[in-house]
């Protein structure tokens, strides 16, 4: 029997173009949805919930909810808090379920990645333990697509469009200035330990000699003097090289080419990004004028650019959540290729304990990495990731993106006790 | 009398999203003009004449042509090259005339900035020395907005408006996350001289409290101390600060910050952008953590996210620089604002000597240098040019750029003497 009660709506990790769209999608189909009476959001993820700050989303106008479709960041505000062993950390779960009590919460939806799943589940089962009913739904989110059990994730293709189009036409400029200036244009991408963000720049690449030229990603360990002579390779080719490079890659010995001490051009130790990194490299040893962009929070905000099907599938993950948790619980929303060409998906879910703890690096015949390239299989994987655009209204030359006036419910308990909340 | 012969058009200098569109304004209105024979462009500018390599246009399909409107780049390719002085360089303008002549070029347009004007201007110049006659006329182009005689400059409120956006959209990403994470988050823009483009950000704040916090411009010494505080004021005041810095800033001393030896947080001398030195002396002296952008290239060619007014402009440059060019030489074209409310402009022209040698800051009633802020005068002026969006046509989820096909006309002449092409 569907239990009734309200229900729990939170946003964790980095945000995405599109997270406010599951946001819509969820809030949308929960207010309509019988079990459950009110629809609460956690003001900055579990943060806010531990310190009883509730949005009550009943005091929001459905010109904001509608709002949230197009627009960027964390409405509600994001954490990034891991939560602690059920062992060792109780004191945390009570405290959660306290306010899940005063508030009659029985449905818990939690918006994020990899690590917020693994609090999901953390929760879950400090519930079953303390003997409160909660169902508890995953929604998935995160630019670098890393979540395992889902074809892909609500975010990444955005981020993906984002970062092809802004390759394209930086290498539409590197091509107009080469003839006597820069030659070596560097575009530093997000995607630490996976390269899919990385390898979806190579999309803006329709003919052989197009760029991106060179794909580096953070599955392939980084051989300094094979990736000089393939610079030069191209340059001596056609006359300028553009390359993507994943914040994430690492040498042969595993570390951090970022961190590991390659030194720029007057022998000090290169911070910044790793594509200043880079940048110095060609500099120092092939004396070729660089330029290059470090877009970072940009690629996973820019709702100015979001890819449509990435946004039709956040909002449609969010729906799924509300409509699964009559009769589910310990499971994430996961999105099916149903076919490639045409493309079509479907919703369906996975437990959380087939999530938690993995991460989906590329599989290796989506890469060549001999060539700094990535395969026909990929961009059969990825094109439809992209696929069409979704702008928001403008006024005043900006997008007219939207702000939750954040009612808050009035609070029933104590303030959190302190070493609750460090971290 | 009008003379007829063919017109040579060429591109040069840092290119834009909307140059263009003026290649389009000019190519259109010069097709159905009759004083004009053949439409040759100049291959990455100065450069590519000198060589002979022309572009013929009567083999550019109209499709081609009409795709030049929406592309970004140079599409005959640009070049960074100032002339020599007469006195010295004789030898140089004797080339350009000998291949004017060979191809009976009656008409020279130059889409460019500072330094092209210039050029323009000594080529003028040659050709009264030489007795040949040559028609000069500049179209204006340049993102930094600092070409004087002008109101505006094509290319600029393209700039400004994605800077603006992108500003808008990381610091709702920045918003979400401060709370547990990341507090700062800077944003470097182009405009070494001139801050334009960094004041422009200021366009995405509506409200008192809202982002971007602090605008560092080149016009502003920067002071270290000053600036820290108010980093730490708006920190405690708001929970998060947003910066945009203009890569130009200088110290009291006059020494760009970024080549001004401020120490890393290792005690190095800190390369990179200056946006990265910003963000490690707020690291190192705050001990709070940052993010930054450097949007580089991308800023100059986000064609995806142009201003219409500044696309309407572009192309209308071009066209009137033909229509100019029968009665007129020793002219740039200038846009004239003829009012604010509603924003209306108009085209003229300004003698070539009045242009060059000089850069148009901002002036002092643009910004208030205790604050880090611009002024409601620079907002009633820049609002305009960022008004109303103008989306290239996507396929497969990226733009359609279009290339020219690069019909070269046939050699009459002997090759460039190799000194000339030496910089």
């Amino acid at each position: 029997m569907t239990i009734t009660g309200s229900a729990l709506y939170a946003q964790s990790g980095g945000v995405t173009s599109v997270i406010n769209a599951s946001a819509y999608g969820f809030i949308t189909k929960a207010m309509k949805c019988d079990f459950i009476e009110n629809i609460y959001g956690g003001y900055h993820g579990i943060t806010g919930v531990l310190n009883e700050e509730l949005v009550d989303f009943q005091y929001e106008s459905p010109a904001v909810i509608e709002s949230l479709y197009h627009t960027p960041g964390a409405a509600l505000g994001s954490c990034r808090r891991n939560l602690p062993d059920i062992q060792n950390g109780m004191a945390l779960y009570e405290r959660f379920f306290s306010i899940c009590e005063a508030h009659n919460i029985r449905y818990f939806f939690y918006n994020g990645g990899n690590d917020s799943m693994q609090s999901l589940r953390k929760i879950l089962q400090a519930s079953e333990k303390l003997g409160y009913d909660l169902t508890c739904i995953g929604i998935p989110k995160t630019v670098d697509n890393d979540l395992v059990g889902t074809d892909n994730c609500p975010g990444f293709g955005s981020a993906a469009k984002y970062n092809m189009v802004s390759i394209l036409e930086a290498s539409m400029d590197l091509a107009s200035m080469y003839r006597d200036s820069t030659k070596v244009f560097v575009m530093e991408t997000m995607g630490r330990h996976a390269g899919w963000i990385t390898a979806s720049t190579s999309l803006a690449k329709r003919h052989e000699d197009d760029p991106p030229h060179l794909i580096l990603l953070p599955e392939v360990p980084f051989e300094e003097d094979k990736f000089l002579a393939k610079v030069t390779e191209i340059i001596s080719k056609i006359g300028y090289c553009v390359i993507a490079v994943s914040e994430g890659i690492r040498n042969l010995d595993g570390k951090f080419v970022k961190d590991a001490g390659i030194n720029d051009v007057f022998g000090n130790t290169q911070l910044g990004g790793v594509g200043n990194t880079i940048q110095n490299l060609i500099q120092k040893n092939l004396k070729l004028r660089t330029h290059g962009s470090i877009l970072d929070y940009c690629q996973r905000s820019a709702r100015h650019l979001a890819s449509r099907v990435d946004v039709e599938q956040a909002v449609s993950c969010g729906k799924h959540a509300v409509y699964i948790a009559r009769e589910m619980t310990d499971k994430m929303v996961t999105i099916v290729r149903e076919s490639n060409d045409p493309y079509s998906w479907s919703l369906k879910e996975i437990s959380l304990s087939e999530v938690i703890g993995k991460e989906k690096s590329l599989p290796t015949n989506y890469y060549n990495p001999d060539n700094y390239e990535v395969t026909q299989d990929f961009a059969q994987y990825c094109k439809p990731l992209v696929e069409g655009e979704d702008y928001p209204l403008y006024f005043e030359g900006l997008p007219q993106y939207g702000h939750l006036t954040k009612h808050f419910v009035t609070k029933k308990l104590d303030a959190c006790p302190k070493e609750l909340l460090d971290k």
